[in-house]
């Protein structure tokens, strides 16, 4: 045992109570400071969460042992979701008159310049090419340059997204079933594109306009379903922007989704769910972040400079990393569909 | 004092747990109903509590001795959304898979049929003609007749938004300050056009192309400003859809702002932010209805055959009703550069 | 394909929103309906779940492809909670002045007359001898006979905690690591126990007073772990009610926090933390009901005629089903002290 | 304008980012330090808010045009209190198995050690007579010498309870209305004590026991009306800790309640509500912290060396300030036996 612990200085307390330093002084400076402050504490939990997520990730094997870890790491990252949520609620007890006393001091300072949200974003797997230009130019352009480059190395890196795309590409059942399991879930994935061609030709509430256009976006649907086995088709959904993933990587997450409940996959597809959460939760944040940002300024310039609201409106509906897990829907079919799986592959999906 | 009075009758629960009747024996359809009818409930509340603002402001006079309970209900509404919030998670709990168990039992069946929900929209103030078509036709078309009529007289009331606008509009204090009071204003308001001007000038980090959008936009905000002046100018303006109230009330709602520490318009500033509180919270209850749905159902068609997710993240960013509020930090001044109330008017804004 | 189902009508509206019927023209008796008819509603869907969980555990074997089920059952419990705690915030909105307008008329109606509630704490496993006595005497004093029998039977069943607490005693690994496993780690809780005495012995700050009883807790922890490895001891810990579980039960809980990494143990390990983090739940619930109910009424006889607020503070604090898991932290040691598992045994709780 | 600022600079996040340092390299203990600083940032907030409440209730005066303000600082505090919560939710992620990785660097570093929450406590008017021991003294026993004067000198301030107090006895309405209006008040509590005896006696379900024992509350009730009339029974009220406010406030406090609608009273009523808010946000965090704490260290001693758990469960019950507010309901009688308020009174309390 050492020397005894005080709870001031093990947290640093002198150092970290120092670090508010408003520029004027505006009541509502501080919560200005102290909500971004404690936004980027919590990054760095989250950075550490996502790195513990993204070692586990990058072994050649990923032991199973380590599945419930993974799982926990993502969830706490989900939890403190929770809590950025509940901070945008807070600092929106500042008015916009409130906010106007102190704004013009910060320019040209923005939350674009966070670093460690950068990180984040990127550690994820948000591609770099749907990246929005800031100022018209590349999204680090306001950064400092060992910033900008701190930022561009995360880009280099494999990114959460791509090491489960690549778990997924290992799972080893997926050739086990053999031609015959791929072929009846392939029928009954048609029979339900074909329902759903049925229920809209019976729709005879609709308009021709309306139907014609429900039709179009059922044959897509078709489409997508069709392309999960033939590389060409697949390939070109991807090039369409449709689908992300692997083919391989997507089968393999059907799968999982479909046979969740055998022993093996049950933390897996929990591993599944939690990505999408957590895709949905920033999405959530990015959302309220916008209308928030909206309300403070209206149509004003943001202090960065950015068109403000509009562009975090804009990020919110495109920074996602899971699209193709938020639209497993599309590729499930109901429980009397889903094929058997034979035996001996059923036995080696439960315990010793 | 009449009978004793037994829990279980006060709240008719037999008549209440017997209108759970599920279609299928899929464990989550109960879900589904309990969630549906949970909202169904609170939507009846909002209605009760929207009914009694609707009331308040449709006196000729509203008493000062009603505004605090007028923000009460609003604020209740606002706790509502809270637990609409937690509902969307919980229905959440639901997976894909789950919901593909009974989800055709239940077509055409769909959300879009909740007439207690468009009541509501339609009692804030959701305009008209922002109405999404449903299968092309008419947002209503899909409702049974008394269905269809009792939201087309929704419609047809004056909505909560026509209340408070005319409420704005006999501001007393309006007039009070004079020429003298509004030109002072104005400078203030083009001093700040004129600051964004040249700020955007002075951002050396800016391409050509990101210089000429954010001056576009800055004219924009100015022409916004100067039309507040001009009554051919904001109808123009409102025409454009850029502004819906009327300029009367949009003048009086920037004095509650700026003044708003006045005794006499402390609640009314209260009652105004609650309004862009309600809007904020049903659009991000939209817009998590939205992911949920997407998540829910894929790319397919929404058991109501529209087109499900896309059509609910739409109304999400379309559906809003204090726009004009949201946007009030545009024609807000720093406080330096508020002038001052004339004393006689001042004296006016206080107590007895 | 059956007949067209109508939302409004699938969810029985018509009879639902007849179902409030204040006995009083004040305004917020309906809010006092709903927040209770709501209650209902999601008590309801508790009750489905925890059903489902029971059914599960019925089975003379549990399977392993159950409990991904089981814990998302569990999990979709944890999600009402929060339900719940927003619908008291929501009742909250209403003043004790609001209430007084309408409470009389419910005299001598109550909330202790939920029969839906009393199911669940019983299904939950609520020890019978620990209810609180109403008007003196048995909980179920003030119930209509057919619900009073409802209610008792609900007691007659297994609940959850004897269901779960036989499964536990089941479990196969429990001899499986054989005397030296069991061993080494009274070896190990011993170092911990003597640990925390040398600890208080070096805490120069304490009186004497603070260090006398400080001692006497770690003494009483340390006869506690030391209970667990004799029937006698541990038998007598029980009839102090120190303890709930069998001793068995308590050693398998015991090793499945301890290697809840083996993939046997992951899931049923998130299946005890769910069972915690109810019952923290439902606690943090009651604690909240007690403060509402004492702001709500203050010091006066609640409308059922009991000491209302503290009726529910002493419930909050004495209502508790799994205080064993709870408490579980007294029964862990540090990672590198738990003993390394057997060979044979490791393999045994991986997958084929 | 000055030098353009830059994000990271004006955060200071190099040194923020900095003050994580933990002590082993068990995973979860950045967490353990995160979640605590972050608490120590909201803290520092809560301070700055409360202080600006502090400022505003100091003045001789307290302007009605602040009453807006002081009520913002209030309901602030209330949102933070949100994040508290959520951010105990995020700490529970953690296991007590995660925990025992490093709690034992930690001795004896214990949150008992926070000044600022001290400072918080006492700001807002803890009784210092009420103060549960550390290891069997003062409470302020282990903070280092620096730290327990800090936590001292803020004991000795006035504290927004002496502050409220004060205002609330220099209410001016409390004279005006005459003998005559106390005089109805209190025919009309005496009213509902009879009726509150009646209701108790006509309760045929009650065993004698029963009976008796809430015959003895509402006789203590009625006790505590009368008091509210008379200095010496009102001084005996107080000696027994039943109520702290003095008479005169607490007349002021009933006087708000009833007439809250009055204009000039609306904003104050809310002042007291969110009093209230505050007092139950921060019982409901002491709790959680409890529970959390009884889960993670069990029946331990806590790191600090106190009983842990109990200890925090003890001060959940026991720090309160708004006891007096709380208990409202008590003192309040049905609007329709409020007694009228003379016109001239009525006039005065309405604005100019």
């Amino acid at each position: 045992m050492g020397d005894p612990v005080y709870y001031h200085d093990y947290l640093h307390l002198d150092e970290l109570l120092s670090t508010q330093q408003p520029l004027t002084d505006a009541h509502d400076e501080l919560l200005f400071i102290v909500v971004h402050q404690a936004y980027e504490l919590w990054f760095r939990q989250v950075i550490h969460e996502l790195e513990a997520v993204h070692a586990i990730l990058s072994g050649d094997v990923v032991p199973e042992s380590a599945m419930l870890r993974l799982v926990g790491h993502l969830d706490r990252v989900g939890s403190i979701q929770i809590i950025m949520l509940a901070q945008l609620a807070t600092l929106e007890t500042m008015t916009p008159l409130d906010f106007m006393d102190f704004r013009d001091s910060l320019v040209p300072a923005s939350g674009f310049q966070s670093v460690q949200w950068r990180v984040i974003e990127n550690l994820l797997g948000i591609p770099v090419d749907t990246r929005l230009p800031i100022d018209g130019k590349r999204y680090t352009s306001r950064l400092a340059d060992d910033h900008a480059a701190a930022v561009g190395a995360s880009e280099r890196r494999p990114s959460i997204f791509d090491l489960v795309e690549a778990w997924l590409e290992r799972t080893p059942f997926l050739e086990a079933p053999g031609f015959a399991f791929w072929d009846a879930y392939r029928r009954a994935v048609d029979d339900l594109a074909a329902d759903e061609l049925r229920l809209i030709e019976a729709n005879t509430n609709l308009t021709d306009d309306a139907r014609a256009s429900q039709i179009a976006r059922a044959e897509a649907n078709r489409a997508r379903l069709a392309a999960l086995f033939d590389d060409g088709l697949y390939a070109a959904e991807q090039q369409a922007g449709n689908v992300r993933m692997s083919r391989r990587a997507f089968l393999a997450a059907v799968m999982i989704n479909l046979y969740r409940d055998e022993p093996i996959v049950q933390v897996p597809f929990q591993m599944l769910t939690a990505l999408v959460d957590l895709d949905e939760g920033f999405t959530t944040w990015r959302y309220g972040h916008a209308l928030m940002a909206r309300r403070m300024i209206g149509g004003r310039i943001g202090t960065g400079g950015t068109s403000g609201a509009e562009y975090l409106t804009e990020a919110a509906s495109r920074y996602r990393v899971w699209g193709d897990l938020l639209d497993m829907a599309t590729y499930l079919v109901p429980r009397h569909a889903i094929p058997p799986l034979p035996d001996g592959l059923r036995d080696k999906m439960g315990f010793a």
